[in-house]
Order: structure tokens, then sequence, then C-alpha cells
């Protein structure tokens, strides 16, 4: 049956969605991998959740004024569902739900969530988060594990030069009563805080007060705050100090006997205490008063993670602690701290400073096909290696000539190819292909052994060598699968 | 601020949906991770595509007959949504976008997808499938590959009494001719013949003539067949032999001269031929004629696998050849085959047949919490645990008794508790106790080693050898994050 060309359907996504094509996916999945194996040396355990839930599940009885932000529509049964927007809400349904979880409940989640936000380059409509979360204690001590396994996640995967900025809401709160501020604009400022990185102290000024024109030359309102309180916040705004210790004393001074200071800072003073006990360093983790971080819902410490080297993907990984978590479903509050990685901007992170690199394959080694005919003794080759343990592609594209299967072995970086022509049949031998260095340095390397010829260029080894070989070549302990 | 109680919305799932609690997703991710290994080693890559895709990507121009099927809305954007239902489609279309994908491309897939089916105990409205096909090659090396992938996934989960069916959607057109019925009607006969596991012969005879009542009383309408082309279909199903090649030998002799029988034949004779070299056994993957898998668009090789110690979970992972998967797009065939896992029903298969255990953590060694104010000391603790390569929790639950402490360690099924009183304190000590065997052995043995005492109960060591003894009690030789 052909098909009609006024049929066909034209190959495309839908605007803000994506592939994943396996380059990314490997890529993904080992920094996935290496996350999971850091908080689940923490004693995290993963949870998974549908996709889709009762849209008052997600955004609470009264939450139409959000409603515009999801994939929200009726289902066949005439209910009112929608695509999770995130993985916190879908936490506190479960924590609500299963009453004997455990106390307090680690867990972690890895998983798409969907906004209907406006598609942007680097803003999508379909992302993964990974999420994780304490809930059920509020111990500092819960904090202090999220801040340690964030500087253990960043090393693992590679990245030295970050930084992990802590504050507290709490403090935050005093701000706004040591500035004599309305309480109810407190959200306003603390996000006109949170740009200070962006538009700097002369932008947050402006913006506090009678608004400014940005670079694109919108214009941004001001919150018309009084000098008074201005001078205020912007004093606040100076605090530092060498070590952590430093600026809770600073915080200290500054807000002497205003109302709520005192927890945060205790709080704060705590976590130095325990971080300290986990030897992570001031360098790692530092208090910054200049962080806010927007949601409303965080009711403690507030902490974000920066690459110093990649400051334009902004906070990569960050969190806090939040007390209202099941009090949509069961009236109580319970506490939680946590934090949540864009895994997408992550990467493309990670890309950027290159310590992650693209490979379309992870295959070791292409065995390549010269004589059609004998198939079967292809496949018992590659056989042989896959029960060695070793990534084996068995060539099936539809070139013959063995020089473009060793350019496609090139394209997918392949970094061994296997050879057997008429002669290395004949000899019970094979011909093996480094192409990583081999390429590039063949020749050089004459009189030395064929492992080391092996290593730079092409080396004709008997069969039963032939795993020896291509295991130096790899240069790793391949064990096999079975056994 | 608290919450009225009447604005409480019960905490609950969308029918059809589950949760999935951590015990569920740890056996899980193991499941996954073993069969990626597998493939990865014949050399497959992974890809990632959106949960959600335009309604005519989906189901073609025409596709509205099975839209009751699916989860389809129209979004913000006034575009016709619907949420994948399948990863093959998907595959298809980035097939057709992207056009410098390698050829063959052999990708897997792993993820949710959702249909709207009435939900059942065992049928759910969102499941996790496990897709891994070969595009772009009609070499029978790729079947076989796939099937020699089934094997090993099976063995490598730990299953070694299973068995892959394999026939070919060719050789059962040829049956059609054979028992001279009307073409427009194979796929009925198909869907008949493919209940023969469980309706037995005299099952299918009746449900290919005049029908039948089954167990619950309901009638099964026949497909009216005549006598002549059910004993043709009866003696067709009634070919076996005790080797893959003699099950070829008899139906080519009953199917002499039938148009299409013979590349049926050839196709499953090279497939034969292959698997030898693989070195995979007659019992492993046998011949059957009585699959005939209900799908329209196979067109080559089909094939399904059971497990002999647990039938009843049907076709864990099954799949086969297509050829028209791109046609929708570009109005062009491409041979593709490939395969299938329910990932949930097999993992269910699995904990049925006790090859795999839930077990709620991957925690290896709870650390205790005697004294609260000693934090700090307990916190070092677990991040030497944890620096060595242990995944180690530190307690941060309500209990304050250990007697307690264990008692969750025990339910957690923790295998290792670390105990740090006011005596280990003064002397630098810890004790360690094996919760695995201990509570049951303790006290059995006396004399022994501090080591085997370790092994079966409570044993108190200098800190500076805490992680030998443990390492020690857990078997392993477990590496350090940091190296």
């Amino acid at each position: 049956m052909s098909v009609d060309k006024d049929a066909l359907i034209k190959p495309r996504l839908l605007r803000g969605f994506r592939d994943y094509l396996p380059e990314q996916v490997i890529a993904r999945q080992k920094m996935i991998a290496t996350i999971r194996e850091i908080y689940e040396r923490y004693g995290f355990v993963p949870l998974d959740t549908p996709a889709m839930e009762y849209t008052e599940t997600l955004l609470g009885k009264y939450g139409e004024e959000s409603s515009k932000q999801i994939f929200r529509f009726v289902d066949l049964e005439g209910n009112d569902v929608a695509l999770r927007f995130d993985l916190t809400v879908p936490l506190a349904r479960v924590v609500a739900q299963y009453q004997d979880l455990p106390r307090p409940f680690r867990r972690y989640q890895v998983g798409p969530v969907w906004r209907f936000d406006k598609p942007d380059p680097g803003r999508f409509r379909e992302f993964i988060q990974f999420d994780l979360d304490t809930v059920g204690s509020d111990s500092m001590a819960a904090d202090a594990e999220i801040l340690s396994g964030i500087c253990d996640t960043m090393e693992a995967l590679g990245i030295e030069r970050f930084r992990v900025r802590c504050s507290n809401r709490k403090i935050l709160n005093a701000l706004i009563a040591f500035a004599d501020v309305d309480s109810r604009r407190a959200t306003h400022v603390f996000r006109v805080i949170d740009k200070i990185d962006r538009i700097g102290r002369e932008g947050v000024r402006q913006e506090l007060t009678r608004g400014r024109v940005d670079a694109s030359g919108d214009v941004i309102p001001g919150l018309g705050l009084d000098e008074r309180a201005v001078s205020r916040i912007m004093e606040f705004l100076s605090i530092a100090g060498a070590t952590r210790a430093e600026v809770l004393d600073a915080i200290d001074e500054l807000f002497h006997g205003i109302p709520g200071a005192r927890q945060g800072i205790d709080e704060l003073r705590r976590i130095d205490e325990y971080l300290t006990a986990l030897d992570i360093s001031e360098e790692k983790v530092v208090f910054d008063v200049s962080i806010a971080r927007g949601l409303d819902y965080y009711t403690g410490p507030i902490f974000e993670t920066i690459l110093l080297d990649a400051p334009e993907f902004g906070a990569v990984f960050s969190g806090g602690r939040y007390d209202g978590l099941v009090e949509r479903f069961l009236g109580e509050k319970i506490p939680a701290t946590g934090a949540s990685i864009g895994v997408d901007r992550l990467l493309a992170a990670l890309l950027k400073l290159g310590v992650v690199a693209l490979r379309p394959s992870t295959a070791q080694v292409l065995v390549t096909v010269m004589e059609p005919d004998r198939m079967v003794e292809y496949q018992k080759i590659t056989r042989q290696l896959r029960l060695a343990g070793i990534n084996a592609e068995l060539y099936l594209g539809p070139e013959r000539s063995i020089r473009k299967q060793l350019k496609y072995a090139d394209r997918q970086q392949i970094p061994v190819a296997v050879i057997v022509g008429p002669d290395e049949f004949a000899r019970h031998e094979v011909s093996i292909k480094d192409l990583r260095e081999g390429l590039r340095r063949q020749g050089e390397v004459s009189e030395r052994s064929a492992w080391l010829k092996a290593r730079f260029g092409q080396v004709t080894v008997p069969r039963d060598k032939m795993l020896d070989v291509i295991r130096e070549i790899l240069g790793q302990d391949a064990r096999g699968v079975r056994g």
C-alpha cells in the first residue's frame, strides 16, 4: 500500500517541545546517575508519581489564577485534570496519602514537568527536574545534608568552581520589619533583591523606588519605597564577611532586637556548625543575604548554587525550607526542606564548561563487514566481544567499503574497529584498528610491541588474542555479562 | 495561616493511575539499568521524545477511529494534541524528521505512555514501556540481534526458564491463502490464533467457526469459516518439531507452492542460522506457528517471550518486523524490527518468581542518634561512611530510644546500624550492629573474633576500625566518591 502524497503528515514537534537525540540522552543519563548515586549515599529513596493529576490537587481549590500556565483539560470521564508543573505538589499529595511512609521521608524524584510558558531559546514547555526533599524533620541537620549533597554532587560532576549561597527567609522577613515596609509587599521586595546579580545594586535601588528602563528600552515599574526603607535595605545588602560566622555576626549587629531575626540567625548558625563538621569549606557554601528566592512558600533557610565559570546559567541547584507542604491536604503543617535541579540547564552548563562531552554512541567496538556472505562469522566475533562485556556494534548499514564503514565508526565516535577479510579468515586472525588516535598517528610507531602498535594504528592478531588487545586499547577491565 | 477544613483537598489519584513508592522504583530502576546495559552492549542508543504530540502525528490523518483510547485535548493555542500512546509512532516521526541519523538506527527508549483503556487490576492508563528497534536494515541479522538481546536480558535479570517463540507474518499470510480465506479477514484469524495459549485448540476451532461461550457465560461470536478452511488452519497449528530447522521443514512441506511462504521460511531459516552462530539454544528460541501477534503492522518475523514458571503474565517481551514505519510521514517504507517490554508487568513477574525483592531503601548503614546534643559528632561519622562510598543515613526521626531507631532500620531493611553513646564517645569507639542476621542470632557466637561477632550481632571497635568492620559486614569493596 503506498500513500497519497497529500495525506503525508509533516514530522514536527509542538512549539516549546523538543526531542533528545542519543548524544543528549547518553550525557543526561550519566549525569542523572551521578546525582542519584550521591543522594542515595545520603539515604534518599526514589519516588515516582503520575504525569497527570486532578487539577484541584495541583492548584488547590482556589488556584484558578495560576491555571493559565499549565496543561489542563477535561478527560473523557469529565474530570478536570492537568499535567504536573512541578514535583513538589505531587510529593505533598503522596505524603498526605500514605501516612506510613518513614519520617523523615527523604525522597528524590526525576521526571518531566509541563508548563505552558512562552517558549524561548532555553525555555521549554516540557523539561526534566531532579528534586530531592526531606519531609518531616525540622532539624537543621536536614538542611545541612541537602547542602552537603549539593557540594558532593557538583564535585562528582567534575565541577570544582561552584558556590552555594545560603540565606534565610526569616532574616529577610526581619528585613521587612527593619525597613518598615508593609509585610504584604515582602514578596515584591524579595523578587527585586533576587535580581541583584543581573541588575546590580543600582538597579535594585531603582526598582525599589521609582523604577528603571532596561537595556532593551522596557520600563520596569518601581515599588515606590521611601528613602529610609531603601537605605536600610541597601545597608542590609552590604552585609558581608570573610566567613559564614562573620556574616551572621554582621546580621546580628544590624538586626539587634528585630523580631524574628534571632531564629533565622540561630538556624544559620546551626547550619554553619554542621557544615564545618562535614568539612564543607567556607568557599563552597557562603552566607549571602542578597539571595531571596522569589517563591512564596519558603519559610527558613534558602539556597542556590552558581557556577563560578558559567554564571550566565544562573542558579542551577536551588531550594530551601518550606513548612506548608501538606497543608492543602491535611490542614497541618509538616516541615520540609529540599532542592531542585533543572536537569537540562545543568547539562547545558556542563557542556559549556567542557566537563561533559557529547558522544553519539556508547558502542566501544564496531565489527565491520567486509564479506556479507560470511555474516555468521562476523556475528560470532561480535558475540564474543559482548560476552566479554564490551559494547560491540555489528555493522548492518548500506556501505560495502571498509573505508566508509570506518568513517561511520569515526562519526559515531566508536573507538575501535575490527576488520576481518579473506586473509584474516584464512589465518584465523583479526585486524584491530584504534580509531581514536590511530587515524592520526598511524605510522609514527613501528618497532614497539603489537600492543603498543595497536594503541596507535592497526594491528593484526590471532583470533584468540582479540579480547586482550581490545581491552588494552580500551584501557579497561571489562568483565563479562555472564561473569 | 491555618486552613479551613472545608477547603481541604482529598489526596487521591485519577482512576487508572498509580504512584510508585520507593521500593517499587528502586527495583524498577535496577531492572531498567540491566536491560539498558544489555542493549548498549548491542550498540543501541537512547532516544527521548516529548510526552505530547500533535494528534495527527500520533493517529495519522484518518486516525479518528482510534481516538477514543487516548488522552487528547485542545491546548491553549488551539492545537489538537494528545499524549503518546506508544513509543513507536514518535520513533517514526524522529526517523522522518532527522534524516542524518545513522542507518540502521538502533535506538532504545524507556518512558511512560498513556491510554484511556478501561482500568483493571493490572491494567493502567499510564504505564512504562521499554522499546528497542532497529530502523533501516532489512537484514535478518537485525532481527537475530533483537532475539539474542532478549535472551541476554532474561538471563541478566536472573530468569533461566523462559522461551522466545518466533514465527513470521509472511507464513501466516500464506496460511490465509492455503486455507482459502478472504485476505481481508486475515487479522481476525490471527487474533483468534493468538488466543491458543488461553483457550486451547478446541477454543480456536470454535472461534473460527460458530463461536463459543466462555467461562463467565459471555458469547464470543465465531468467524464462520468453512470446515475445509478450519481443518487446514488446524493442520497448520499442529506443526511442531524438535528443532527450529524441523519446524521450517514441516512448514515447507505443508505450504509447498503457496505464494509468499517461501520468503517467510527463508527469513526464519536465516534467523536460525544466525541464532546458531550466536549460540542461542533451541530451547531458548523456538519457532512456533501458533503465535500471531494481533497488531496489523507486522510484516515479517514476529516474536514473544513467555516465562515458563509464570505463564500467567503472558508475553513479557515481544515484537517483530514492520516496514510501514515512516510511511505516514515520508510516503516511503523503511524496514524496521523491534521489541517492547511492559516494564511494570515484567517487574511484577520478576517479583512473583522471587528473582527480585522489594527493598524500601538503598541505605546500607543507619547512624543512630543517642545524644542529640552531639549531632555534630554523628554527622562526622556519617560523613566518613559516605566518603568511603557507603550509603549512610543519619537518623533524623522523632524516636529518642535506640531500640526504636533500630526498629526503624529494620523496617527500612538497612543492614547495619552504628551506635555511639557516652561510653563509646569517651573511648573513641563505635558500636556496630548487623541487623540482617544480628537480631536473630545474637548470642549464638561468642568466643570468635570481633569480625565474626560483628557478622552476627554487635561489636564495639575503635573509631578508626569502623570502616573496615562495616565493609566486612557488607561484604563489599566499597570505594569512595572521591576516589
